[in-house]
């Protein structure tokens, strides 16, 4: 029999806890035989809603943490505090290696923080970058450094790069993937003091296939496999993609709602819309792996329903078999 | 009689010159008895297309100029080099009183540079934001900086919040106009380095009604009238806008055709969908102004049409008879 993907589960975490995690773990078990799920948190809570469901039992374990760390709560202070936390309790099990990855919807700081600090980074990797897919005109890209890094420097960036590389190569199967780094203008002049120091170390990169700069503008029309940028900008770009989409689809909402005549053509145009609006839907793709760690480290939204839960679990499959970790340790450079 | 606004129209500038900047000339002329352009730029070329229309001819003045600035051109060598292009000669035309203002489709760094070199900066004012507006749920917002000046500190930021608030007070007549900070949380201790030093004096700073973080997420449902970044993450934030909104209605308008069912709908809809849209495109607000200057310099899109040229050339009545210069000189504080 195949080896088992051994994917520990915060029970706790996010704004939907213990129901939509719980059920997202036992649609993960259902989904796919190769998946082991160490459900971790408080085992009254957990083994209340495991009952609503029929599953194979022998692939759900819960493992009981007694804490529950806020969103609110300083990372470094919560993880170093709460010993009997989920996330801390979760991250143990990776580091034993009695687990392979961890997907919580919690604490992003707690999350980053924990996952550097318990995990820890594999030799080489000077900084774990929070690496989302975004979706895109053609499908998706991947956004990296997220949020986990702010103010990185130019060597840092240059290891996304490779890390992301490898990601989307090896985990979603794009062949020689597009590294583009974010720009305000295409010429290699243009940028920042950290964008033009990385711009030449990208260019002479190896194992990467580097493409220049790409301009916020390009981004959703899919120009770059893997985006490259500093973490501050990079959240800002997760977010406001979340932003405009919404706004502008409560727009559209709004004005096909003005007159009977639209309303009409609401109704009628409503199925087809949900379809295509669906593949712009961030959800669909799981969480963000934060990369360059010696296990897998999965963050997803905090307000994440089971099926987000539920992908991220089943993404770790690929993520392992592929040997994503051991890919990063033999590929990285430090610069 | 009220005394004429002079406006310099860059008729070389842009994707569609001469045709567009002229045409929008011509518009702004005939909406407004209190507007004089004067159209720079190749004098055949310009009095070729102005023939094409009738319009209050003493309020139109053809000033010549050999040369045009390219988009592709280094901006300091092009303004030193190029001293008759039509953007040196509408810059020198303010500097010297001529015109109170200057509205160009041309090169973004050639018209930024050129405006702090040849209009110069308002004294005390220690850089000059480029500084749109950006459609919102409610209405819009000011975006500044936005390209203007990368690498920005945070003394920067203070007065472009403070600029920012006297346009949106005085410009767009927003009583107390909320500022807010773009940041990757809500807490104060979160941010990069920039913003955890701007954050506190942003507190401070008297006359602004400075109301915390804002997360990029919150931009598009209009949380703040005035939003302070730094010139990347600003020009970042602005053409994401553009991009996440150009391809999901791409993807709307695919959904719909997508099926015959949907096709009808999409033609009951369309109408009441166009009027709505339309509220989410940036151009009706005209261009950027770059603020800070002694004169009043406003950056028009590439892709500009007559009719935003026609409004930027119209924003600038607003701006001289409110003297936005003269109360940014006043209320400016240098940290």
């Amino acid at each position: 029999m195949e080896q088992l993907v051994k994917v520990a589960v915060d029970a706790m975490g996010g704004d939907y806890a213990p129901e939509e995690p719980v059920k997202g773990a036992v649609e993960a078990v259902r989904a796919d035989e190769r998946i082991f799920v160490y459900l971790v948190g408080k085992k009254d809570l957990i083994e209340k809603e495991l009952e609503k469901y029929t599953y194979p039992r022998e692939r759900i374990e819960v493992v009981h943490a007694s804490e529950v760390i806020e969103t609110a709560e300083p990372p470094v202070n919560a993880i170093r505090g709460k010993k009997d936390s989920s996330i801390v309790v979760a991250l143990t099990l990776v580091r034993k290696g009695e687990a392979d990855a961890f997907v919580s919807s919690g604490s992003t700081g707690a999350v980053l923080v924990g996952g550097q600090v318990l995990v820890g980074r594999i030799k080489g990797v000077e900084r774990a970058p929070l690496a989302p897919l975004i979706p895109t005109a053609g499908g998706a890209s991947l956004l990296i450094d997220c949020g986990a890094n702010v103010d990185a420097r130019a060597s840092h960036l240059v290891q996304f790069a490779q890390m992301g590389s490898i990601y989307m190569e090896s985990v979603m199967g794009i062949k020689n993937p597009r590294v583009a780094i974010v720009n305000i203008g295409a010429e290699e002049e243009k940028g920042n003091a950290l964008v033009k120091e990385t711009f030449p170390l990208l260019k002479e990169c190896q194992h990467i296939n580097f493409i220049g700069s790409i301009e916020a503008r390009d981004i959703p029309a899919g120009y770059a496999d893997v985006i490259v940028c500093e973490a501050f900008v990079g959240n800002v770009i997760l977010k406001l993609y979340e932003g405009v989409g919404a706004t502008l689809i409560s727009k559209v909402k709004e004005g096909m709602m003005t007159t009977l005549r639209s309303k009409i053509g609401a109704l009628l145009v409503k199925p087809a819309l949900k379809t295509t609006l669906k593949a712009f839907d961030a959800s669909q793709y799981g969480g963000a792996p934060l990369l360059g760690l010696k296990g897998l480290v999965v963050k997803t939204h905090g307000s994440s329903k089971s099926m987000e839960i539920c992908n991220s679990v089943l993404q770790c499959i690929q993520f392992k078999s592929e040997n994503i970790s051991g890919q990063i340790q033999e590929h990285i450079t430090e610069v």
